[in-house]
C-alpha cells in the first residue's frame, strides 16, 4: 500500500483535552479516544498521555503503529514549523519541547505539527464548510479568537508560522483591555472570555436575571451556554450584548475582507455553535458586509463550520497525509 | 532572441500623470515620458495618450514596436484580471472599458494589468527595498494610503483581485470619516488627505503659523511639502499631528503582521519621501512593534520604498516579463 493510501493519525491536543483519531484512506475517523489535559502537567507526562491516547485509538482500530503513515497533531499557540516544536503555550508546558521528534522515534512514523486554528480551518477547507473554495479565512471565536488562511488552496504561514492571529487585530484603538496587553483587539470586543466579562458586570447590576440566577456573577460560570439560555430567557441587555459582540466581529471580518479578498469565512467554535444564528453569526455576516469595501464585501461568502470537534483531527490528518504525497509523489 | 529576453514596456497609469518606460533584458529603464492625464479625458482620450506616451517611448530608446514583447500597466483601483480591465475608476473615465483588449490589439504584444500598488510593491519585491524576501508587505500612504502582498514569492490578488486594501481596515471604531462612506478606517486617521483636513484645521485656528502662512487654510494646498516645512519651522502642533498619524499607522501595520506575519513591510509613496523619518517612518515602525504581537512584530523588518517613481513601471515591467516565461517557460 503506498503510505499516503495508510491510515493517518489525526490529534487535537488542546490545553483542557485532548483528541485523538484515525483517518482512514477514505478520511472516515474511527478509534475516535478522548483525554483530559491539565495545565499543571510537565512536558513528560503531557507526552506520555498523548501517546496512550494514540495506542488506545489505534487499539479500538485493531491497528497496529506499523499500520500508519504518519501523525498530524493540531497544538495550542504558534508552532516553530522548522524545529517542530510549539512556541508558546501559557496553558501548557510544551513550549520549546522536542514534541515532534519525540513522538518519531516513539511511532516510527514523520510527525506533522501545526497551529490548532490552522488544522481546523484546513479541515473545514478539505471536508467542511469551505470545501471546493481556494481562498479561505476561518475563525473560531472561543475564549480569544483564532484565525487560520487557506491562500491559494494552501495554509499560509507566513514568515514564522505565524499568520493568522486575527484576535489581536486592533479594530478599536483604546478600546476594551485584551489579554495580550493591547486595547481594542477584536478578541476583546467580541471573544466568548470578554462576552462573560460584560455579562458579570450585567448580572452585578441586576440587568441580566437570567444569567443571575444560573450563574451568579462568577465570570469562570458564564460559558457559551449560560449566554444562550439567558437569549432564550429574554434577557434584553444580554441579547443587545452578543449583538453588539457579532458586530464587532463582522467589522474584523470585513478588515480581513480588504486586506485578503477571500471567497469564503468559514466561522467555528463554541460560541458559534452555542448562540442563535440571528442573534450572531447573522448580525456578524450582516455587518462585514456593511463595513467591507462593497466590491469585496458582497462577494464573501460567510459559512458556519459543519466538523465541529473533528475539525481539527480531520485537518491535522490530511496534513499528515500531504506531507507523505510530497515526500513521495508516485 | 527568446520572448522573455525582448525588452518589455512598463506603464504607470495615474490619475494626475502617465509615465511609461522600456524596460531592457537587464532592467535598466529607458525612453523614460510622462504625460498629464486629466479627469475630464473620456476613455477615447486616455487610451490614445497612452498609445503616445508608449510610442515616443520605443522612439526615445531607438526600438520598433516589434522589438518588444509585451506592456504591463500598472492602473488606479481594482483590476479584473480576467476580463483585462479596470473595475472602478473614481478619477478616469476607464471603468469597464476593455483596455487589454485595445492595447493587444494596437501593439500586437501581450498587455498585463495589474493594480497599481500591486505593481509597486512587486517592483520593490523585485528590485527595491524588498528584494531577497519572499512575504511581504508593501504600504503607500497618499491621498489614500494603497496596500499591495507579495505571499509566497507571488503577487496575491485573493478571490477577486482587491487583496491589500489596508486603508479601509477599521482601526478605530466610529473614528474620522473616510472617502469609502465608513468611519474610522486607517486611511481616515493616517493619510496624506487626512493630515492636510486635520492641518487646515490647525491653520484656521492660528495654531499652525507655517502651514497657514504656506498654503492659508485651503485643504487642496496642504502638499506633502508644505507639511514638511511646517515640521522644520517648528509648528508644534503639525509634529504632534504627524506623529500620530504615524502612531495611526503602525497600527494598521500592526494588524497586517498579526494576520499575515510579513518579513518585511515596505513604506513608499509621497509623505515617506517628503517627512522626515524621525517625526514619521520611525514612530510608524515603533508603533507597529508595540501593539504587534511580539513574536511577529520583532521579527518583521520595516524599510522605505527605493525606486520612488519608478516601483510601478518596473513592477509592472517585470509582470509582462513573468506573463511570458510562464506562457514560454523554455
Amino acid at each position: 500500500m503506498p503510505k499516503p493510501d495508510k491510515p493517518v493519525v489525526g490529534f487535537d491536543l488542546g490545553g483542557t483535552k485532548m483528541l485523538s483519531a484515525i483517518a482512514m484512506p477514505d478520511n472516515s475517523l474511527v478509534g475516535r479516544t478522548k483525554k483530559r489535559t491539565a495545565s499543571d502537567h510537565d512536558a513528560e507526562e503531557i507526552v506520555k498521555r498523548i501517546c496512550k491516547s494514540i495506542d488506545k485509538s489505534l487499539a479500538d482500530a485493531n491497528l497496529k503503529k506499523t499500520d500508519i503513515g504518519a501523525i498530524g497533531i493540531g497544538c495550542p499557540g504558534p508552532v516553530d514549523l522548522e524545529k517542530g516544536r510549539l512556541q508558546q503555550t501559557p496553558n501548557m508546558a510544551l513550549g520549546g519541547f522536542p514534541l515532534r521528534k519525540t513522538l518519531e522515534s516513539e511511532f516510527g512514523v514523520p510527525v506533522v505539527l501545526e497551529n490548532d486554528v490552522n488544522a481546523g480551518t484546513y479541515g473545514e477547507f478539505c471536508f467542511g464548510a469551505a470545501k471546493g473554495f481556494r481562498h479561505v479565512v476561518g475563525i473560531f471565536p472561543g475564549t480569544g479568537i483564532g484565525g487560520g488562511l487557506v491562500l491559494n488552496g494552501q495554509l499560509y504561514h507566513g514568515a514564522h508560522g505565524g499568520a493568522g492571529e486575527i484576535g489581536h487585530m486592533i479594530i478599536n484603538v483604546g478600546g476594551a483591555l485584551c489579554g495580550c496587553g493591547q486595547y481594542g483587539c477584536l478578541e476583546a470586543h467580541a471573544s466568548r472570555l470578554s462576552l462573560s466579562r460584560d455579562a458579570a458586570a450585567l448580572a452585578f447590576r441586576g440587568q441580566a436575571p437570567s444569567v443571575e440566577s444560573q450563574a451568579g456573577t462568577d465570570l469562570a460560570q458564564m460559558r457559551s451556554k449560560v449566554l444562550r439560555e439567558a437569549i432564550d430567557d429574554g434577557d434584553k441587555a444580554v441579547i443587545t450584548l452578543v449583538r453588539r459582540a457579532a458586530e464587532f466581529l463582522g467589522i474584523g471580518m470585513a478588515n480581513v475582507v480588504n486586506i485578503l479578498n477571500p471567497e469564503i469565512i468559514v466561522l467555528g467554535g463554541g460560541l458559534v455553535e452555542a448562540l442563535p444564528a440571528d442573534c450572531y453569526l447573522k448580525v456578524a455576516e450582516r455587518s462585514m458586509r456593511q463595513h467591507a469595501m462593497p466590491l469585496m464585501g458582497k462577494r464573501t461568502k460567510v459559512a458556519a463550520a459543519t466538523l465541529g470537534d473533528d475539525a481539527v483531527v480531520l485537518g491535522a490528518a490530511q496534513l499528515a497525509r500531504d506531507y507523505l504525497k510530497a515526500k513521495d509523489p508516485s
